[in-house]
């Protein structure tokens, strides 16, 4: 029997070890011979290559496997994660309970919870330290009250809109989230078909389980349905010119580029849980491999971004686009989104990373506030969208009348990914209903139709910066090295 | 046995089934015999008539029916709610302590929590979503404080005042709540009985479980005791003219059109719960079948109401009310309210629906402030009353120093008709012993002797609004379609 | 054997029926030969005299009764408290820690509650109804904070002041509380003998269990040890004079006439516990008979308040007092604080009663800042004093600081009378110790050096009223009768 | 077998016993022969010398004892501690996780929690009375939010700095606390030894468990790391002038003289349990033996502080410190911060003891705030600092954007302590690990980078005060005694 350790050093092209379903195979003979090419093997050279593997081929093929596929044997049990409760692993889900009886996001959340591995579950839900930004997040929704108005024609309402110039049937789209195979092996593939129907715009992670290719092929194709890049720069610059390259002949339409996680946060449920096994990014190449500072996934897979991304960086970017739309995510002041604006990117998302970064930073629409107060004039240059903490209907039409074009959703998308694609189309039919229910309450028929008159902002205003500078103006730092 | 569904298709005049009692009847053939007439029954065509027949007829009449009353056999005990514990259904009651330990609303509550049937109570007890609203609506009253004037001579105080210029013994009034035969039998005949001693205006609900004349005569008779009337337009119009025509006739005085509920609030507790036994009103004859949804009570008695009510309206509601005085209930907004003003209305009713509608809708309270801050000269030319969230005398002290004329008193009502009509004066007795406390406590000893001064709203008045516009007036949103 | 209500009608001098520990006496024929008179015995006819009985004899006494002090019998047993917890009834008291193991107020507090019976701890511990003016007593000491100035010489300081101009060793009073008795059949003669050695000045209350004169010689008598007497104004004004009359030449030295409390509040863990024994005032004569509304000890011992009683009583209970210092206990707001100075009387006490007669009354604190705000000048021309919530030294100085001249400390006394005279001279260390503490740490040696700049009040001022009307006077009531 | 009682009234020259490891010792004879000189062992003069003995003596040694080291016997069994889990007595400590696994502060504290001894746990984590300030103190680092900036090179960054002109890497310093040989025989030295590799400073405290001379040995020497001294004036003047002395001898480069406690707060968790084993600071000589008021660790020892400490002191402090830079730890307002920069001294520390003196004290980052407000020039005539609180990395870096050139941490230290020099060492990487992902996350580089436009204090600057006096400038208190 083989630890996972013993699988880790076979990782090259020369001697390439994989696992799947639990058992090693030494593929290096095979690699010449595999008919999707040896790359996509490569890319999980070394660690555990089960999702990959059953998304692409029927599980019957192993048992006779072909030349050069050798068996070696099984990993040990006791790598094996102690209760194997991921549907990836062959696992049924008594415990999961039927989709139509899920009515909103705190049901798929609440399923997930009791039904993926530990590990995923750490991942996905964990956030920076004390978790406060991540609380924050939900709080500030919430303290944002109504105004509705009221004996107004609502019988038919419309949420459909444009985000960039691309039509959407709803005035959200699928926040960017990393290993979505981890929740079910189907991953991005299954997300991209169940946006399919209502238009939602998905952008993809450059830390995606599954190739890119794979992913819009999986949907109705990049003429019939919009996907973004989600971009991480890497150290390797290259490697990023190339990977925009894929992604604009993949048919990917725009690049948000991450500019909040040159380094990741401190995510401290992640970090105490080890990686059961190691997962690869089919996209970036990422492997997580434990460390002596823990198993935080974020942190393990995101240690090639380049650190030294700057917005003197902006015009080399645009260069390797392409020509697509560039949107920086991760702006958290009015100072930046106002530097965002000359430097002339199409839009911004306002985030902090779900709180999963930097503990105390601020929630969005405390920074969509702050741009009301500091420089409301960049809501004419380009497109403003808020992410964090988005989890009711409710919630995105409050961030509609505040200016955005758009709301990100990120962790429910991945709690609804484990009922599949039909979770997915579930998850954004409810968020659907539950904005036009709001719409017709508001008074409001179509998106054209809101304005911060619609919101009473009061219990949070008194909480946001009005200038660029802080008003402790009188003292200035000295150096002090 | 048969089951519901077998119950439900047999819902016209040629084909009449229902159920009384958990047996199934056929009485097609006996329609024409009855001597209520045809109608009513047929307003229970494929429902439960149980409560309905129990509140005009003698237990034991169905011991023998009457030709053409086929009995057809019993209702599936499946199909029964497991635990039946409404007094409507003939189970003994044993949890309910004696009315006179009742000293408060809570009581009420609490008894009603563990003595209806769940379903009963998931429909009386839920609200929107995550229940920010329900909970504002308590808060909001918690926060105001009393600024208490002393050494008066408050010997005897007088708590009487007039509504639309009818009296009442107390300045609340009922506030109208659906199907109140889902608690007791006797529903909304039962709350008119407890209502005439201390002459409380009962605001009969559009979807009440008896007919309003029924109700009417329940109580001291249309000239010794004020009803009014709550209204949902129907999208056939023609159906509202005679619904008004009616109430007119039975001598209903006034009709508060509800302007805040052309769609039904998300009441989860509600809709996760199938209807146990589909019930039907008998003013509106809408009946509560489940639907793919879920079982929320409220949307699926809902169906019928008119999405494109507007202020265009208001002329063809006075044509067909016959003179009765119109007030607008659900305004949320001092814009709304000086809409109402402007369109001539003789009342509005700040309302969030007790939180049911719109989660994070302001609390009435908040609304009252905003036309303080923004257009206080309507006081002058409409009365304005405010509901949600009353549950103590202080409460309702507090709403007339700020300058309502009256408030409605919603759940704590439903719950106390759970002891019939006696629990009704209970109540009454309750809330206006607590009232003439504060009123001697205040140095106050009537009605006329309220004003702004006597309450501190610091808490909560920075939390309003002071204008019709928001503060962001610099930005305003680009049509985005 | 006997009921309380077979007890209850004998109640006048012609058929005279006492209670004294479980047994039923006729003393009727007794009255005339009693040494201390018949008038003390009159005062429990029909009630329990047990306290006032043990408090003058010997307990052999009643081995052999005198003639015409004649048994009838025992006391039906299930008349009896349940659990007899009360150290009036001769109960050992396992339960109660050494009294050098507390070290603060909330010690007292945790051991009367499991230590006292239910009925006393319900009648001590409740508030009016939702208990928030209660909770926000204390929490309104909480939310200031202080500004210590340090580097000091701190080395000695002094707590001692003068209240009406009468010497006493602290800046706090025994406000007053009423039946003593209930919770250490000594009462009020117990406290006067704790309070003598620091020169604390009791305030005994019109409700007292024990004579006046008995309580003033239980100290270091009229010379030695001040005492006020708090006044409920009779119905029956004679009454009123007489007391005062009694109360002066008992040595009494100022007269604290309550205003807040002409109703009692709604206090309903006291009103759901019905009365075990009946006790009587020995002061007032009011006996606590349980009626239908339930057992509110307050309510049913304030029956003979004057509810007419108003600012032009003034000169009346100036005329009746004989010179006397007066002072109103209860003002809640700057209005009639500057109506108290315009009266002329010599004080005011800041209270809502502890929380007890009118819920969300405001905190003494907030009145205390309201004058601030308002009418500073009224501390020029009479004392304030602030009561309600007191429980450590830091509150007693932020009151001092903040312009009162001593705090009321209340329930905090009642909690320690459980241990007796001991235990009240305990928690006059305890707080003292607190004080000086605290003065220390401000860098203040002595009282004359306390001022609102040793303390940061910036998270209640906001919510303090700044003038004598609401902010919102555009809006006026009109007449609505 | 003897007790506490009996040893320690042994304690002079000519009659001294201590205890060591649970036995009982006649050392007068000894005295004069000790190898390290009398003085050592007579500052264990009746009382426990286990700690001061194990960590300089092998433990053998005792098997066979030196002429005139008498054994007495052992102490009584019931005066040891019931559950001994401290370390320095010898106990497995089988509860405490390994090392790698403590990630954050919080596990520190919490292993602490059930692996010290009570007594040690009730000294460390008490504060005063109702620890309001002790929860401040974190809340009010939690209620600031950060202001990110973004696209900026963060590959590099340095977390060096200078106190007092002094290198250190990390811009926090080990705040002093007493007697750290209570968590860990070691004690300071293991400090010491843990804080040398990132020249973390540590401020020894007058009340440290041992010498200062062995504390600075036992790190990496006075040339190559930093030590300030605590300093409590003793009210012999002397001794203070002797313990500067020493302290500059031994390489002591500053001296933080503590303000605010010339009186121990109320802490009431250590004041309920007796002291276990009388302990002596080495340094100070203050022993901990119980009184009537209880077992107040801190009460106990700081008897010997002078009280009369003023202003008008500092001239001699400067007199007798020799030149060492003076800085004044405990300032809790702008206005003693004023007066600080006009005596010129070095710097301050702002500080509220941990919430253990007053509670209701200010958190320092209110009082750093108020500087801002009041005198924001005084941050550059001398060295602002602030303590309490303190726990992650994003509070250190608050507290250096708003002014302060570096933190104290405290109790986190003697948690770490828990696990020797190692634990000590660990805590410091945590805290400059987290420090350096904040400044990467917020786009600094070094700490020339930090001002207050990085930080939103809106959510506590409204509860700051911003003048010397309060607002309520009418009223001026009269004299009153």
């Amino acid at each position: 029997m083989y630890t996972l350790k013993d699988v880790a050093v076979h990782e090259n092209p020369g001697d390439c070890w994989i696992l799947i379903k639990g058992r090693v195979y030494d593929v290096t003979e095979f690699l010449p011979q595999h008919p999707g090419g040896a790359e996509i093997i490569l890319s999980y050279a070394g660690a555990d290559a089960t999702g990959a593997y059953e998304s692409v081929h029927t599980s019957s093929l192993l048992e006779t496997p072909p030349p050069g596929f050798r068996l070696l044997g099984p990993l040990s049990p006791s790598e094996l994660p102690p209760v194997s409760r991921n549907p990836g692993l062959d696992v049924e889900l008594h415990a999961k309970p039927p989709l139509d009886t899920i009515i909103n996001t705190f049901d798929f959340e609440a399923v997930a919870e009791r039904t993926v591995t530990p590990k995923t579950w750490a991942f996905y839900s964990s956030a920076a330290t004390d978790l406060l930004s991540m609380k924050l997040n939900r709080r500030a929704f919430d303290r944002v009250l109504f105004r509705p108005r009221l004996m107004r024609n609502v019988k038919s309402v419309d949420t459909r809109t444009k985000i960039l110039g691309f039509s959407t049937g709803v005035p959200f789209f699928i926040a960017p989230t990393a290993m979505q195979g981890m929740i079910n092996p189907d991953g991005e593939k299954a997300v991209a078909m169940g946006a399919g129907e209502e238009k939602v715009i998905h952008i993809i992670s450059t830390n995606s389980s599954h190739p890119i290719s794979d992913i819009v092929s999986s949907g109705k194709g990049p003429e019939q349905q919009t996907h973004f890049l989600q971009l991480y720069v890497n150290t390797d610059r290259q490697k990023t010119a190339q990977l925009l390259a894929n992604a604009k002949s993949c048919g990917l339409k725009a690049v948000f580029v991450t500019v909040d996680a040159h380094i990741s946060g401190k995510r401290e449920a992640d970090e105490r849980l080890k990686v059961d096994v190691p997962v690869r990014s089919a996209v970036s190449g990422a492997i997580s491999h434990n460390d002596k500072k823990g198993g935080g996934m974020g942190r393990l897979m995101g240690l090639y971004i380049d650190r030294t991304l700057n917005w003197e960086d902006i015009p080399w970017i645009k260069s390797v686009a392409g020509g697509l739309p560039i949107v920086l995510k991760g702006i958290q002041t009015a100072a930046d989104a106002r530097l965002a604006a000359e430097y002339g990117v199409q839009g911004i998302v306002l985030s902090n990373h779900g709180g999963r970064n930097l503990d105390t930073s601020p929630p969005a629409l405390y920074t969509l506030l702050e741009i009301h107060k500091v420089c409301p004039e960049i809501f004419n240059s380009l497109e403003v969208y808020i992410d964090g903490g988005i989890r009711r209907g409710t919630d995105i039409f409050k961030a509609l009348c505040l200016g955005a074009t758009a709301v990100g959703v990120g962790r429910p998308y991945l709690y609804a990914l484990n009922y599949g694609a039909e979770g997915v189309a579930h998850l954004t039919q409810i968020l659907k209903d539950e904005l036009e229910t709001t719409m017709r309450m508001c008074g409001v028929t179509d998106l054209s139709g809101v304005h911060p008159g619609l919101v009473n902002t009061r219990e949070i205003d008194a909480l946001v910066e009005d200038g660029i500078e802080h008003s402790y103006v009188k003292w200035r730092p000295k150096s002090k090295i």
